[in-house]
């Protein structure tokens, strides 16, 4: 057999496989599996957004199936930088902003028009578990700083500045209501993340896939402290929560937006035509704005039953995350008396107890007694009890 | 502004900005442009085919959203293995068969599992657009293989063996049946691509976007002929015309699909949901043979109708495709009149006679006195008006 590429023969089973693989065996075991696992919410798109989509398809129309420009419908982006002012979030132009198809290909474009073999790239540590292996597709080398978990996982400064070189460092990466962690970056850190990068003259892709959902206070836009060195993420897989249709968009300098909208010609020619005709129906109808209040309330009743069952548990250290849909817990004590790891506890809490989580061992170091649990998929009475499963379990160690 | 990949470098305005740009052109000039220049059908996909995705949609189905496995819908990729089988080609396992988001993704998908920087990848001259600046954003050089105008367009066998080199040439890019020419391999033409490609431990990428239009005789598999070199890539943008939605495959060996498959979730995660249960029902229901025949039937009497046309206006040579939705045309007496290249001719016969062609000069040297006439969005009647408009402004010259 003939030759494979170095970016192929970097990539391993990824933590997203292994992901991937515990709900598959959630799936399978029925029904009364408890999915604290899952990274997307449980709930449909409104119907309203959907409505004039089915229309199209019902009359026929030929428009639907034809290709959309390459950097995604123009009506669509206007949407998009609509809707981000309305957020008081970045104020951008249409030709800031490229559609494309889903988080995965944001991450993917971003890094493949900033990045060459032997680079390094920066993350807080933990991280989603979908950056490092990316990184590592594209030959280089990742530099992780800790974050503080007694301080819902504040950014270590002083390690960001130390990890940085000028030359070396092309992109500091951080995510933002964070996945795994909720932490909502606060002024102070926002204001370090773009100084150190200013000071390595380096990008900061700042993903920002759970910006709608913050409970509490409101959200720092890196964007607006550095235009010229600031790309923003995002994905429509959680809100409007269409993941399997694939869309989401890349926001940053009109110069970057240019080049990105290559790469994302190279590998996907244009996003998907049904996902687009929904988001666009979804973010220039007036409804959205309470739809997404609704949701927003939903999930904070939800996060606010995780934390508080999981506070129940004795010695369980669970942070109440500010943003997103994840709470991290700290099970070392437990992880000591079975002998195990996180990957252990997780697998062991799915086959006696069937409640599914990640371990926080996916996302890093720092992270290696916990496990990540979600609060998207499960109504309040669920989590209650899903919880309750877990603590009855250990407390019987 | 902080530093941008060497892939990007690469990347300039491609011929594919070039002929969307002609193509936007000529949907500003209105509904009079006969548009030779389009790549995809005019025709959407049978309403039967639809449905099942309508009614989900009208359920409210929340699975229709969600995530679908990473290498395509268990059930699709089935399907696919069927179908190859059905049209008497490759008898792959569904293991073998990797869905992805449309031809480019297809292509990037298939390139990047196999491109390391500095080395070489060998297509013919002419060659689809895409795969030159595909070639370049990965590092590696371009050797072309010049075919024969005078003989349909059929590959110099003895350029090829004299152009690949053991531990250098990576790929061998083939598209049949053939885009820009048309041209269907016959036995030979393929069995020299696969003995050469062998001589240098070479792969061999064969684009089968048209596998299924195919009007005279029948198509040679190289997949059968070397299971372990050859990777097949096909998108369901032209049947059944789905472009805008996002669908294609990769068959290979197990090995090859393995490794793409990490490319593929890296890029994309997972491909559209819409799309997968579309194709799914398209490809599993009996009415599936008969849309395509028809398909077939309307195309060909299409392809006859251009090449008579353009048969009929002086010295200009016309190569009759066994396949595809292209005519090849030979213009060099008239460009020496107009005293232009084929990228002037096409735009003198846009704005003059409102007529949308590609240069043929966009796919190489061979073709640079040509222009590339689509056949599939246009009826038989519309087609003969279009080619006599550029009889009759040619004629005066």
């Amino acid at each position: 057999m003939p030759l494979f590429s170095k970016g192929i023969r970097a990539l391993s089973r990824s933590f997203t496989v292994l992901v991937d693989e515990l709900g598959e065996k959630s799936e399978r075991a029925g029904k009364n599996i408890y999915r604290f696992d899952v990274g997307v919410p449980g709930v449909a798109p409104p119907a309203w957004a959907v409505e004039p989509l089915i229309e199209a398809l019902r009359r026929g129309d030929t428009s639907v199936y034809s290709y959309s420009p390459g950097p995604g419908l123009e009506e669509l982006r206007e949407a998009i930088a609509l809707d981000l002012r309305a957020m008081k979030g970045p104020r951008v132009s249409p030709d800031e902003v490229l559609v494309v198809s889903g988080g995965q290909h944001a991450m993917f474009v971003a890094l493949a028009s900033i990045l060459d073999r032997g680079c390094e790239v920066v993350v807080t540590d933990p991280v989603y578990f979908g950056y490092p292996s990316l990184i590592e597709y594209f030959g280089c080398s990742i530099r992780r700083v800790p974050t503080d978990p007694g301080k819902g996982f504040k950014i270590n400064v002083e390690a960001l500045s130390s990890v940085v070189r000028r030359e070396r460092t092309r992109a500091l990466v951080i995510v933002d209501p964070d996945n795994p962690t909720g932490r909502v970056l606060d002024k102070s850190e926002a204001r370090a993340v773009i100084d150190v990068a200013a000071s390595a003259d380096s990008w900061v892709l700042v993903d920002e896939a759970y910006m709608t959902l913050v409970y509490e206070g409101g959200k720092e836009w890196l964007f607006d402290m550095d235009p010229s060195r600031v790309v923003g993420l995002f994905t429509f897989s959680k809100d409007p929560g269409i993941p399997g249709w694939r869309l989401g968009f890349i926001y940053g300098a009109r110069e970057f937006i240019e080049k990105a909208s290559l790469v994302a010609r190279e590998t996907m020619y244009s996003p998907p035509m049904p996902a687009q005709l929904l988001v666009l129906k979804y973010l220039t109808d007036p409804r959205r704005k309470e739809f997404v209040e609704e949701a927003r309330r939903t999930y904070r009743a939800r996060r606010d039953a995780m934390v508080s069952a999981l506070s129940s548990i004795r010695s369980v250290q669970a942070y109440k995350p500010r943003g997103s849909i994840f709470v991290m817990a700290d099970f070392s004590e437990y992880l000591e008396r079975l002998g195990t790891d996180s990957q252990g506890l997780a697998r062991t809490l799915l086959d006696k107890v069937g409640v599914a989580t990640v371990p926080g061992s996916f996302f890093g170091e720092t992270t290696k007694t916990h496990l990540r649990l979600s609060f998207a998929g499960e109504a309040e009475e669920r989590i209650k009890e899903g919880v309750e499963a877990v603590k009855e379990f250990l407390d019987q160690l």
